[in-house]
């Protein structure tokens, strides 16, 4: 039988917003939800405007977060949001998700998780303690072949890992560097609003969870180099950071905003003593092995030589491209998973989406290569 | 303020076809329609069960197209469906576009739009004769990149131009060529089903299409070489043709099901007298402008230098891949925005998506490329 | 013991030449052989500039090669030439090739062999009679990867070939389209020089004789289209083939020089009913193998996985790019063990470069497509 | 007039050996020079027979360098050699090349000059005050993409410089980290011969020598991350550096042998105010500039669109790939502009070679990684 689309709520995401519809897209995508309420912006009058633009109910247009978690949770259970989905700047994730979860919410969090790391601990126990999904969007591990690539290194294909390398330039702040004229009112460079952390918080989290994500590896220890190019940005706008991993393995993690012409090209390679293998944001659909044997072999999305996890995450068949959106996508579909379990009152299964300790070890992460950069890029332990 | 979501409704597609769930994905990736009624199959039963699985309210699901026709006509207009996506195999799409279109309703039809140059004909009349929106998904001119080539042709960056190769290999017949065993119940390689021609019909009409949106071209003759590998099939599973284009142009189309690897690469290269370029579909956010002065130059999707069109139909920035469903909700979006103008009772505007126009065309194609196979690859006019 | 240096002489190559340096350095690359006579132009003093370029001994420059061939047969046997390399214009490569023959020396010729059918097949038989070694620099042959390829084809490994796919255009004519006024004093276009074809004798015979290197399919029909484009062209300079080979094998050939902003991307498809594998001169130390299981695997040049032929192709190991000097001097190398064994009295050995056969089929090839071109793309049967 | 051959002599290289063929061909490419005399091996055995299978006169080799040096320089001045090609292991570099400069030799030496900084400033005054050509054979500057790179940087076309990545991973010991038993006799891994870097010497100064060719950045500091995985090995075999350059540039480069499935990708990555540039040993003909504006433009060796230097290094047109060899040769035809002007008794002009401030520097750039690496990673200042 069919299920009933779920409800959802977002905070944050108005017009002219980037990751609001993204969100949108990638939530509905399978037709398994729909939002029905929100709280778009701080100033009243843009939330209204964006729900209106939205087809929302008024009654659901809400003037403050705090408001919708008050109301929504004052609605019958089959009315009111099964979930928020919270697209607020950085520093506010923890009072909005902290509210939304007390008042009995799942949540679906944009990363990082906070700001701070006591507020990241804080977090995860009253996820914990609350029974509620938490699921934060580290979208990029919603990618077909990166789940490849983690079934891979499981697996034992590549042997022990001894190195990674994650990069991920962009270049949209280039010009900027001699270009002190322009209003640089971007919020990931506020410290206020963004957090430490510039590049780092933005870009290089992503690389640290994916890396994780694929290889297992935990930091142990980092030795970052963080410049400001762009004068006013009030935070780093480049990251060079050197990895210890626990048990031996090295790596190597940049970020940066000023690498003229480079859109998003995140990427990793992962060597291990039997193969290496890497894989291209920028060209998602394919993971390369590296065989020192003298071949590299492209595996590709939508084949059925892949493991079940990277098959069933490719919503098309080989050779039609799935894109940013469809793996984005493929979180909400775990999160709906876990969501409609809680909400039938069984146990949430273990689902494939970033939780809480990813939001943990990830600010855990920024406040390392923070403390790094502060003492001249002293080796600096990893503290969750 | 906020338009109110369209009421679709879908002919075919149900449970385990590979082209429906793209259709639901595509046509409702921007919240602008859902889908509410629907005859998913010739088996009333197997109907009924895709619509429960799709959440739909059973009364909305029918046991035959033509039901569907008569009693969602007799609907209220603001319950009744605004239009219709046909889905079913190549020989049902006359019949079926047909009916909807004599109900009142607007037609999205996939492609080829008939398996008869009558039957295209009857249908572009009656098209043009009911005043509703017809719109056929040749969804590979939806993506971003392929406009941007278009407006470079057009713009005479280009220059005239000479030569166009057009290629649209797959390989996943291959196999059963020397495995006469397999059980072949494709119905693309079923003359009954799916008209006159097999790959060709699939594949070699989406290259036709492509090469005459990205140039404007119009084939005057064609060479045709079919050739059937697969003992079994009912129909050609390669082919390959020479192209004379009006004007002097020449050119190369060829498609393939038994190109052994291959995956979906279809590809165009257009040469003018002063540049080149080259688009290919599983690489699909890069255009590659080939200049002969010394250089290659990758354009990309999501920038602002882009033409107005390939701009718009980038859903996402920059380096964030858009794929298949995104390019073919751009086809959507279009039909949008013809179908809103036609219930408005409005002229409906000039809109970026293939036509009945397209529809016959592609039919043309399909006839002169038998004929001439016919005829021992004799030159054959595109009649029209 | 180390072998001698042979001695070499060259007829055509003079001071501006664009093949006269490549065959002096690929001849010479491994140190097996000089050259110490020449006779590098028509025009006497043009030729001796160039011998005196070259640092010969003024003595071995000649003023035309009748008096080279004679001179140098009448030299004592430690002294004269070993071979000749013949680089001039195609209209002559007949003359020269017989009187050196002749005259008793080793041959190593430019292609096409020769413009006429009558004139291949009588150096054929001349060369054969002879007992001297004939070898034609078809030099795409030459690298490595394209003789792993040969390899996997005859190993099974791609099954039995069903399709091939060999393109060939190059884009610098393609701007003397709209511009009338160039002076066009290329040989390549004059049919009294050239002989009957523009591109398909400059290129498409590299071509085809790819496809029977790599394949060893042999063809059996060819439908030809010729266009000229370029005003003042007396011969075609854009050229697409479609072919049956022998055994029900199908492809398309083709050459072009209007193909704007080509640089010289020779490259060969080629489909079994088990793998698929592609190559690309532009990118020639990689040879790609599709498996229809979902993989495409990278062979790279100077591992130890290849076969003997492609590893001993490789000038340097892996990840150390040779060029297209290389692959000319593997045609060069693979002469010098027949010529060897022939000046040592013992039977010339089979080794791995083009032979007159190769230059007969070529000159056929020729033939058929020039009469397939003028019946208008009747399919034409190739005669030797 | 033509130019007489100049007279080479080789120390080491002989039988087995990698780079001594290399140097070998690179040498003779273009006919301008050959060897007639050397001192192949250690063992007077191996060295005579050496030069009996490269068809040396056997009173030109030597059962030492030593006797080379003294023998060589008693020969007339039309008989001796005019040069010296060294390419011994590291630790013999020094001393000869200083036999051979203090013996009156010109001297073109392989990579890493010296394993001392001391000894590297001895030779560098040496050379000074001899008045001989010294040349060291970087041979990755001799690529014409790296000529053009070198061009777009000198010429403002990126702006400052604010980001530079280079990268060289090799995989070839990945497999030796599991595999104990194998008998590591390599001599790049033992301090004793190759000096106190493994991989950073071997692999690392051909990526500190590349930026400094295209960026003409000068290092301050490094702070440096080496690893040795493999057991047995004497020094590190993988190493990553983060760089600060005079001027506020920032860097990345690292060097790695254990990098799984890694053939030779040498690569380096720029990125100034205005635009960015990428360059691969690999694919070395091209060179990617990136620009901020949305495009991605390939340049390509053998064009008219490039600088002179790099048009001239180019040995074919456009399309026709040069390789490693002919990069490699380039650096001895800038050799020989020097030598023939230092025989002529003529100032020796400013050719496009390294010389021996890059020996130095090279040197002094591994001892400060070495100098960071033992106080973990602490940030050291570059001495020269």
């Amino acid at each position: 039988m069919a299920q009933r689309k779920l409800r959802g709520g977002m905070v944050g995401g108005g017009t002219g917003a980037f990751i609001g519809p993204v969100h949108r897209m990638a939530a509905t995508l399978d037709a398994e939800a729909e939002f029905v309420a929100g709280a778009f912006s701080r100033d009243p009058v843009k939330s209204k405007k964006s729900g209106e633009e939205l087809g929302l109910d008024s009654s659901r247009v809400y003037a403050s977060y705090q408001e919708m978690a008050e109301k929504e949770a004052k609605l019958p259970a089959d009315k009111r949001i099964d979930f928020v989905s919270i697209v607020v700047p950085n520093n506010g994730h923890f009072a909005v998700a902290k509210n939304f979860l007390e008042s009995g919410f799942n949540v679906i969090c944009d990363k990082p998780m906070t700001t701070t790391l006591a507020d990241a601990k804080t977090l995860q126990k009253l996820a914990a303690k609350s029974g509620k999904v938490f699921v934060l969007t580290h979208n990029y591990t919603g990618y077909p072949m990166v789940k490849q690539a983690r079934h891979m290194v499981k697996s034992g294909m590549l042997g022990k890992i001894n190195k990674v390398v994650c990069e991920y330039p962009q270049g949209w702040m280039s010009g900027l560097i001699t270009n002190p004229g322009s209003s640089l009112s971007m919020w990931r460079m506020d410290p206020k609003i963004s957090g430490g952390s510039g590049c780092m918080g933005d870009l290089g989290t992503h690389g640290e969870n994916l890396i994780r994500y694929i290889t297992g590896l935990e930091i142990d220890e980092v030795c970052a180099d963080l410049t400001t190019f762009v004068k006013g940005n009030g935070l780093e706008d480049d990251g060079n950071l050197l990895l210890h991993f626990k048990g031996g393995a090295r790596g190597i993690l940049y970020a940066s905003q000023i690498s003229a012409g480079e859109e998003n090209p995140l990427s990793i390679r992962v060597y291990g003593t039997k193969m290496g293998l890497e894989w291209k944001q920028e060209d998602p659909n394919y993971l390369i092995v590296k065989d020192p044997a003298g071949t590299q072999t492209r595996w590709s999305k939508g084949n059925t030589n892949l493991c079940k996890e990277a098959l069933a995450a490719g919503r098309l068949i080989w050779g039609h491209p799935d894109g940013y959106i469809e793996a984005f996508a493929n979180i909400y579909r775990e999160a709906y998973r876990a969501i409609r379990a809680e909400l039938a009152g069984k146990k949430i299964p273990v689902c494939d989406y970033p939780t809480t300790e990813d939001g943990v070890i990830g600010v855990a992460f920024i406040n390392a290569l923070l403390a790094s950069s502060k003492s001249k890029s002293k080796w600096t332990k990893m503290k969750v």
